[in-house]
């Protein structure tokens, strides 16, 4: 079985062929196994039913558009070498390797102030003296210490095989039509100009609607009202039920969850303490879920409030606009919670929440997309499209929000 | 919001809208939002990985059809009042409301002998007291006790909607598209003689696609090789639980799954304990995955291995004939199992498993599709089409098969 | 058959049903018929093979959107009489019925200076004259003289129903993905304040899409250079006939051609000569194309060469710029053309093209989208998008080229 | 542009790469330009607004699979040369090339007798001889004198790249989705045992699909009642003009089509004068159309009627039913025709056509469907599917037909 190729059904590309067995073979390995386990939209599948798909799904599919990519380039003559491509399948295969639990949603609750593309990179090493090796190239390749630049620039970029199947993947499963992109077009107009990933001029209308589609899903699906509500809710949960576990109450866990609600872990004690990435590969969405579910019946109000909140769909309501909420208001609604829930301020305060959110939240639009022109000359792609406003498009949009228990 | 439509976006079928405020009700009651924590296709996702979608999507799918069905049926002039509408919108809902967790798979595991139809109706009749009565025509329909017959056919027949809806849902989360129907066609197509759902002369084509595709759904996807053997597995280790719970030895396990595999329940249990139904109805698939992942690390070596294995995607390896195996073959392979994994014979029966399926395991071909003529008789359809055998399709077939830990 | 709804399969949209008998004698009427005959897209199928789709089905689809518009709207409780739903789907019925051979490519060269929309309103006149009055309330809606002006709005806006059904049309005859838009949410998103049509606010990203999307199919498919080479040719090659039939040279020609080639048909004959019209209505893509293929072997070289390089596709290379070509350039490749086709300097001139383009040339863009806040208040789209600069969308582009046979 | 690869946009497949310089020359080729003036389904568009889908196009996508097919088998190691290779692709390329005007609806009225694949074999060797012979190993296979005897069946069998890209296409522009064949995944389970083409046993189920496939769009489209009645109403046009062509009678058509309208085309003449074939690769349907539309106002009643019917798609009314007619049924429509339509009898025979048809009027079931078992076995698929009884399908269903104007 490990040394034939290995066909995989998919619903946004159809098959998906395996052709290396070390490929195969890091599918294999329970960490990556684990990813069947995290949800790749959170709790978005509460407003849209379909969206629960998860990373497993997207890494792979991330590695069939790197594959088709090698391919495409191939043809134009741009020399990669056969070490250079399994480096490239391993490290997008790899790059969301770290997530935890629902994606984004705790990521800096769980373990405060840890991104989880740090995790990632542990994780990688790890995998990686366990091989004997076998990573090295694609861990270079990931962390931008390998020669050639475009090969990174393929894993992670502006217009990254991870972008490309995540926002195929996230608006096929939501039902979002408009978040679809021509991948298929796009790959065919890449290029390598001076070791930099460029795009064929006659692609820049595709860039124009793939950087459209994405800025589509940020604020229909991935900052929708009623998602956002939905993981902050599930953040004031997890930190409730912290305080609590912290305070020697009883509480029911998962021990993996247990690990991480009792203990204060940091980037520190990932390196001192094995018990940490231990737990933390052993942590996903079915730890908090199935833990929520047995708090609904937690002698803890805001705990088990939330928590029955969170799993029967009654999210807070929330409103967003462009400036922050005045304090008043904000405490206003702490107070009428106060009296309707006959809760203390402090409890209260789980029940109302005012933050804000940014288009930016989830990508970092440091790069740029560089265009080729038919002359030859390479230019950024906001300078070469003389209609759509790439510029504006790329400037950061923060919204303020209140969410309050309905 | 209650009291305004509400539009679901749904990728099979784009937006659905939601017309009538009691259906919003039943929606948002937690029986139902439980289906969110049901996949439809239990295990199927370790072989289409995009398969991962939820008995709660099918329900409020099946509801979007019969709404389809009603409005057409209502251009040809047939009488559905107001209530039966809302009868009818209701009993689709609910239908499915029994189900358990991974939806077949542990059927007869965790509560021996009940079959989900039987707690669907359990707990339509709960709900029903607790709506005070409002779903007493939806009962009717759904029970088949209601005078015009063909509602019931409707929600319950070789072309009902819940089966138009799995087919099209389940092909294209899995992307198998050779599974896709044309509801859209066969709906059109529906009309009542004599109190019987019929189908139009001319949708025979669509009837014959129908039957077709529904049997490729069957062999190439909920009875495929691996998912047989994902699901077999996981019932062996829940039966291996369960005599560890019993036999007192520590086993973590959530609260409402503890119960099951402590207690015997029967179908006697759920008349005389009430504590039967509050279990059942907060049981889920993840009761179960977040049980298996600590069970890994347990001291039983038969349930540390099962666990992993299937969380890990270690399957058995199946084979499958159209003849029983011989005893001698099988027990050959428990041997072979006991001196490669240092197994008692006992112990080792986890590991091979000899069990026959057919493709009727999940429909019931009782009665037949009706197809109404030009000259206005009704036909059965296997005589109307002179050239598909539907009589041959129609015939169950058994497949025995041998799984071994490989 | 005229007094039972019809359905009919389209692969953009599944089945569309024609409910109104009136409707259904209308689509029976040889004007209309005649449409399937008139490329939706001119030549574009030389470089968009699937771009075959002709004004019939286009017309057809637009009809389909209306309906759905109005279901849409009366759920909302806009007010429209059965009267008007009739004469908003006779008006987008008929809004391109006067387009001639090809549609757009030679609007200008058949009948000079008449615009295609004028002819419609002749045709739509008689038909109505024919009809005894019962277009009349179309006609009104049509010329925006009917008082409820947001029934105009559907027919021709922004927004309008021809529109959204041309892009997501020759998106999908095309096969270019990224023309696709959203129709089904757009249409949900429709409603109407103080007599104008609004979209709310929550559709403001899949207006942003649209236009988007419209500018992606202007430039990738209506403007792509090989079809402006293709149709300009074509152009020519009427040129020169008209020149040779006027001369009185032998040419094959059938009738409704001929008339056309032969008499200077203007504004003013369609008013005196009844001939005009006749002639203009028996005229389509056939009459061009089947005479093109007997005129590949006339005598005249002009004419043989520009008929069967537009036949077998061996297209004018073009070039686009900003700015206009140099004189000297346009002169130096005729001069060059003389030289190696031995042709005098008028022939030549055949040969090379300098002309301009703008992405306007099909859209007037002089009324605006409006956007209905959540707070009520209607504003236009573009101060709405806080993200995307519709106002630079907007903008006209204007493109210089100069195309050359190669 | 010659030397390198081209991409087309095909909205079955996406996007098209056309690897080898000498495919692209043959495209280019007058010949095979034609093709884009050939509708692959005939008069289908009446019923099928969409089907406009030419003979180009489908020429263009069964090459496509073929490459697919290709790359395929040599993952699994079976060898073809790159000669072959481009053999393969240009027989495939050409299979149709000797279709005429409108595809098969009037394959024995223009030439009676000569079959398009006599056609297309007597101009693929005339490009051969164009070419100096690089059409050879093409023409080989073509033919099946090649000895590699999988390479015949890529190109014409029951599973060949015809079929398969034109149930797709077919499907797709027709909108019938229930022709939907999963190509892709029939490509991925072919293989060669034994120099014969093979598919594997896990395709069974595809098989079977692709089968029952075929037939829908058999009856649902190719024989539809609407479409039968349009192509038999054609050729009774046609043979009203040779008849008046012959008698003498002024009758415009296209030279083209007045060349076979005046003479007595065989497959002698195709021998004995160069014009038979210089004509006939002038003939599209183009010329039949134009002829048509100037038809509508002849002195001849029956040629005015027709073509006047046909072209505004008033169609005859059809009976179809297993038995023929009876010759009294017949006889009576006629004569009813002769009083409502001041007829002579002879006249009125062409308002009545009373013939048969059959599911394989235009597939040739002689060859079978080899599965390869997974023990290496190799055996004919209606033997292994043990539920479908595929035997039944490929029963000859016949039909008789009476069209009769309305």
């Amino acid at each position: 079985m490990k040394n034939k190729r290995k066909i995989i059904n998919d619903p946004v590309y159809g098959f998906i062929t395996i052709r290396h067995p070390q490929v195969l073979t890091l599918i294999d390995h329970p960490w990556f196994q684990r990813l069947r386990r995290i949800a790749q939209l959170g709790l978005s599948h509460l407003v849209y039913p379909g969206a629960l798909h998860n990373r497993f799904q997207h890494a792979i599919g991330a590695m069939h558009l790197m594959q088709s990519a090698i391919d495409e380039l191939r043809l134009k003559e741009i020399h990669i070498t056969a070490d250079e491509e399994l480096g490239l399948l391993t490290a997008v295969l790899l790059h969301d390797i770290g997530h935890g639990p629902f994606s984004h949603a705790l990521e800096f609750t769980l373990v405060p102030g840890l991104h989880h593309e740090h995790i990632s990179s542990l994780m990688m090493h790890r995998l990686n003296e366990e091989s004997g090796g076998q990573l090295d190239l694609a861990i270079r390749i990931f962390s931008d210490t390998y020669p050639k630049k475009f090969l990174h620039q393929l894993v992670s970029s502006q217009l990254d095989m991870d972008r490309l199947d995540y926002l195929a993947r996230d608006s096929f499963f939501s039902g979002v039509v408009e978040g679809q992109v021509g991948s298929e077009r796009i790959l065919k107009m890449l290029d390598v100009v001076d070791d930099q990933l460029v795009v064929e001029e006659k692609g820049i209308y595709s860039i124009e609607k793939f950087i459209v589609a994405r800025r589509f899903m940020y604020w229909q699906v991935y900052l929708h009202h009623a998602v956002l509500s939905a993981e902050f809710m599930l953040v004031n949960v997890l930190r409730r039920a912290r305080l609590l576990a912290r305070e020697g109450h009883e509480l029911f866990a998962t021990p993996a969850l247990k690990f991480f609600l009792v203990n204060d872990i940091t980037d520190e004690s990932f390196r001192t303490d094995h018990r940490a990435l231990s737990h933390y590969s052993a942590l996903d969405d079915f730890d908090i879920t199935a833990s929520l579910k047995v708090w609904q019946s937690h002698d803890d109000k805001v705990l088990s409030t939330l928590a029955s909140m969170i799993l029967n769909r009654r999210l807070f309501k929330i409103e967003l606009q462009s400036v922050p909420f005045a304090p008043e208001r904000v405490e206003a609604e702490r107070y009428r919670l106060c009296e309707r829930l006959s809760l203390t301020p402090s409890e209260a305060g789980y029940f109302v929440i005012h933050d804000k959110v940014d288009n930016r939240a989830y990508n970092q639009l440091s790069d740029n997309i560089r265009i080729k022109r038919k002359d030859g000359r390479v230019e950024d792609a906001a300078l070469v499209s003389d209609h759509l406003n790439i510029a504006v498009l790329n400037r950061k949009v923060e919204k303020y929000f209140l969410a309050v228990a309905g």
